[in-house]
């Protein structure tokens, strides 16, 4: 038994080497859980595939439910990094219109297959624990600052007019996005979310 | 071993007792899928919590496969069903001002548990296997096609101007649902929906 068993996970000091483990068994079981889902992918699944011992997930991951809130932070991260450049600077119509691209032109790429990383786990696990749904709000609500504080400049600029909602706009974006990427997933077409943003961000610009 | 045991589940014919302890099945089946998702629900799960026999749930729905299709052809028919009356006549602002409202209504009158029983099997299975995604494609477009009849009517009464598209309005207002009801779930609150929905038909509006 390892001496810092006993300490909470987050507690522990990982080696550089550690470190590494750590960051590729949580890799492979947020894949894991994106393709097969959160409930039927066990510790034993990730274990195998990640070519470690279960006692080494356990030593880093705690129990399984502990395992499932560090992928929701990890598909998190990832989610709003991928963007970041685009999310940093969302305060005009063009970088608008830039990030919808972007985001289309992301699901044509993956030809539709998979969902929004962040909105599968939602859809599977809101329901399931407080915990977990607390995670995953707080990761929609981290994505949905950036674009909340762009409408914001750009009302506070006068370019949308006082009345223009950025808490509200941002998040009827936010639900465009998780809303269009699954119509486009099942129907293997791109024209639900093309349509559902188009038509959000045409509200948007009509209040300049 | 049943005589008709032999004949493809959809050929049998049923006794009305029959299709009673089908129906029950099904709705057992849809209510377990929609709580603890499709994977983890087994043909066992059904059989116990429907108080039947294993092998009447196969007779009734053949493999796992086939029972899921059936369930998703449940809870295509209970949501249309369910919003058959204001489908029925989406044909002016109001008629889908008060669509709107009986979908909002009916998520704060479930306080946000559980998300749309389509687009839950939607995220779960729609990479799955191709009948799966086709079933839900499917579904999805039966829901959606009241919506593009309504907004052709308006737009063929000159209510709509000629360029706005039923096509990809009724696709933006269903993924808007979609969405919405996602956020709404996670979050435990109505103001997502509201936004997504509010900010599309204020689109819609602007085609006047």
């Amino acid at each position: 038994m390892n001496a810092e068993a006993g300490k909470p996970v987050a507690e522990r000091p990982l080696t550089a080497k550690g470190r590494a483990t750590r960051a590729r068994v949580l890799k492979v079981a947020a894949d894991l859980m994106f393709e097969h889902g959160a409930a039927t992918t066990s510790i034993d699944d990730v274990k195998r595939a990640a070519k470690v011992s279960a006692s080494q997930v356990g030593y880093y991951f705690g129990d399984k439910q502990s395992l499932v809130r560090a992928v929701i932070e990890y598909q998190a991260q990832a989610l709003i990094e991928g963007q970041r450049p685009l999310l940093e600077r969302l305060d005009s119509f063009e970088a608008l219109h830039a990030w919808r691209d972007h985001i289309v032109a992301m699901r044509m790429e993956r030809q539709y297959v998979g969902g929004c990383p962040v909105g599968s786990l939602a859809s599977e696990l809101a329901d399931s624990s407080p915990a977990l749904r607390e995670d995953i709000a707080a990761a929609f609500l981290r994505w949905r600052e950036p674009i909340r504080a762009g409408l914001a400049a750009m009302r506070d600029r006068g370019e949308l007019r006082p009345e223009a909602d950025p808490e509200a706009l941002s998040m009827a974006l936010l639900a465009a996005v998780e809303g269009g990427t699954l119509l486009a997933q099942t129907l293997r077409e791109v024209a639900p979310l093309e349509a559902v943003m188009d038509a959000v961000l045409a509200h948007v610009r009509s209040l300049a």
